[in-house]
């Protein structure tokens, strides 16, 4: 597997964002009556189990996981489901009519006052097998990155040694299949080192993250009662810190999308014929984005960070405690100056974001013609924190664009 | 035929943007030796043969002409130089290998010192037939236009009359087939009413215009001979003022694009995690194109305007004396606002013009994504008048990214 999907992976954004995600550390149960720690059985187990881990998560992965592809899907979950039933959880499939499966499971504790909810998603990203090395759903072996000279390998027998270096490639060996091969093994050691957890344990796999869970809300609304007695969801999806630590997460900014389209004439002109003459759409919709941001990164739209929870003491620390990481990470990405500069990443974070998802108006490269196009598009990416309303948000936007001297239309 | 097209067009930018350009009467020869004046003599032509000159029409209309289709742009190709020899012209086929042949003729006169070359293209745009209402290349005749309730019509029998409210859809109906069918029939009365013209005539009639006039230049080379006794070219190919009056345009602007693609992080990045942070490439293309354009529309890259030859009293007179039409085609186009109001339309062409052709960043719409696209790209479209050197525009655009603090790479 590569080596950000080792960990548990946090803090991915999608429409579970109201949810609070926190991280788990897979190999430290929270409470053990053996006269190990859960840590250290985890541990054991694991050392003991490298080779089969490592084949079972290849045989994981080889289960083609689209969500649009049903059949696939569907068998997908029932081997899961399966795996979970294996290791001690009451496991089964959430159906709803023609869409993937939730891959649903409890581990009740007696006694246990504190009940977890457990997300990952089973599926990953289609696939265009030309862009592949291996075909996507044969796991293959790898002595190190391919990038940096690694060579393909048989996978081990039982018995070798697993090398740290070596790479396991496919679809979802990282994004999100990495969180349930890292499950199923812990629970597999405590189930045969009579480790108890203080919590009961939900686990909710998610068929269609990354076709935007479109169905996510219904089966949350239709199983409810099924949710209903979880204190405290964590969220196995998310970016390894770049330093390679581990990271815990306390929570993640919303994401709400709008879009702004500059109308021109009432169709696209001929530039030799209307140039200088007709509204410029491209210039016209680039000043209205000028004004919503100054060149230090500095939202201009007014009262944009009125609402905005600040952060306290403790949050100061824990950002303060962080390691400082944002030269490394702008020479990794090619970035000389960072916006919010000398402000860091996480620090950045903090704050709402207001950012250009995308810009269309008429055509560039070959397909470019000499046209002024009458229409100017921009996506604008909004990120809200603790205290920000969506709808509040959005009429600041929209005051300012009429405060441009726009009329808007809806 | 459609209202715009019953005139020759005139004035429409190609890659032969060099060429002085004038406008012909198709009814008017410059001379006569017969008791009627030329004009006389095509007007009754034209009043005496209407229903032949529309089926004539027709019929050129129903020849595919899709430059890419080498079979049918070349059976097009050829029908037109039959109709040429037809009425008198010494007309051939040039060609090279492998790409739409030149139409060409010519029409030479004793005594006459001076030769017209005149361009029309007989090739058409690219068309997805399940845009249209009727098969592109089966001409359908209405009563009046679809929008105005026109309504289907047989095509009318010999001795009928042609109601000048008519429309006739078909690909190419005007761009530009239909200076060819003006043409016909005017050389065709001159033919039988001995009309001769005073000027020798070159037709030269492009196959691949809608295609980029790709291999123009390379026709123009290899049958140099052929065009060099060309003492003035008539661009059969531009709109009609909006007034419907003739219009002359004694010149085009020339054209040039340029790309700038502004260049962020190394790759996209995800808008929760590096929102505030990563360079929002959209608003840093936007302040580079916002720099190169006042609100008034008056370009702001320096020296922009100082090499266009400034216009004489006689173009000044010619301007004041043309019909103001701007309000009129503000209402038409849905333009609230002209770029550099008060100037007219007119006057604005007479200056270097700088557009926004395309700008392209990330995606909007179904597809717009949680990204901070690492790219955001603009197509300039720039408009060159007398004075302007190519060259010398592109550097002082260049000149003046690099002082808004861009490295350009190239």
């Amino acid at each position: 597997m590569q080596r950000d999907t080792t960990a548990m992976r946090l803090a991915k954004i999608s429409r579970m964002k109201k949810l609070l995600l926190i991280a788990l550390s897979c190999a430290t149960p929270i409470s053990s009556i053996s006269a190990q720690s859960g840590g250290e059985i985890a541990r054991a187990y694991r050392e003991a189990h490298e080779v089969e881990i490592l084949r079972n998560f290849a045989e994981l992965l080889s289960y083609p996981n689209r969500a649009r592809d049903l059949d696939d899907i569907t068998r997908a979950a029932e081997y899961i489901r399966d795996e979970l039933l294996a290791v001690g959880v009451d496991s089964e499939l959430l159906q709803l009519e023609d869409v993937p499966p939730i891959v649903y499971g409890e581990l009740n504790v007696p006694g246990a006052t504190r009940t977890l909810g457990i997300y990952v998603h089973y599926d990953g990203q289609a696939v265009d097998p030309s862009n592949w090395t291996h075909p996507p759903f044969e796991p293959t072996l790898y002595s190190a990155p391919i990038p940096e000279g690694g060579r393909q390998l048989p996978m081990p027998e039982p018995g070798e040694a697993v090398d740290p270096t070596w790479r396991l490639y496919a679809r979802s060996a990282g994004d999100d299949k990495a969180p349930i091969a890292a499950i199923l093994p812990v629970l597999k050691a405590f189930q045969e080192g009579n480790v108890q957890s203080t919590s009961n344990l939900i686990f909710f796999f998610d068929g269609e993250e990354e076709a935007g869970s479109r169905n996510l809300p219904r089966y949350m609304e239709t199983f409810k009662d099924r949710l209903d007695p979880i204190d405290i969801w964590l969220f196995f999806d998310g970016p390894a810190h770049p330093s390679g630590r581990p990271q815990i997460t306390f929570g993640v900014r919303g994401s709400m999308g709008m879009e702004v389209t500059v109308y021109g004439a009432a169709r696209n002109l001929h530039s030799g014929h209307y140039g200088n003459w007709a509204p410029d759409t491209g210039v016209i919709l680039s000043r209205l984005l000028v004004s919503m941001k100054d060149e230090a990164g500095r939202v201009l739209v007014d009262g944009w960070y009125d609402t905005a929870e600040p952060i306290g003491e403790e949050e100061r620390a824990a950002l303060a405690a962080m390691p400082a990481w944002d030269e490394q990470l702008k020479r990794e990405l090619g970035i000389v100056r960072s916006e919010g500069e000398p402000e860091s990443l996480p620090e950045r974070l903090m704050v709402p974001a207001l950012n250009i998802r995308g810009i269309t108006s008429g055509n560039t490269g070959a397909l470019a013609r000499n046209v002024i196009p009458n229409t100017a598009v921009a996506a604008l990416g909004i990120r809200l924190v603790k205290g920000n309303d969506p709808a509040h948000l959005r009429q600041l936007i929209v005051d300012h664009i009429q405060r441009q001297g726009f009329h808007v239309v809806s």
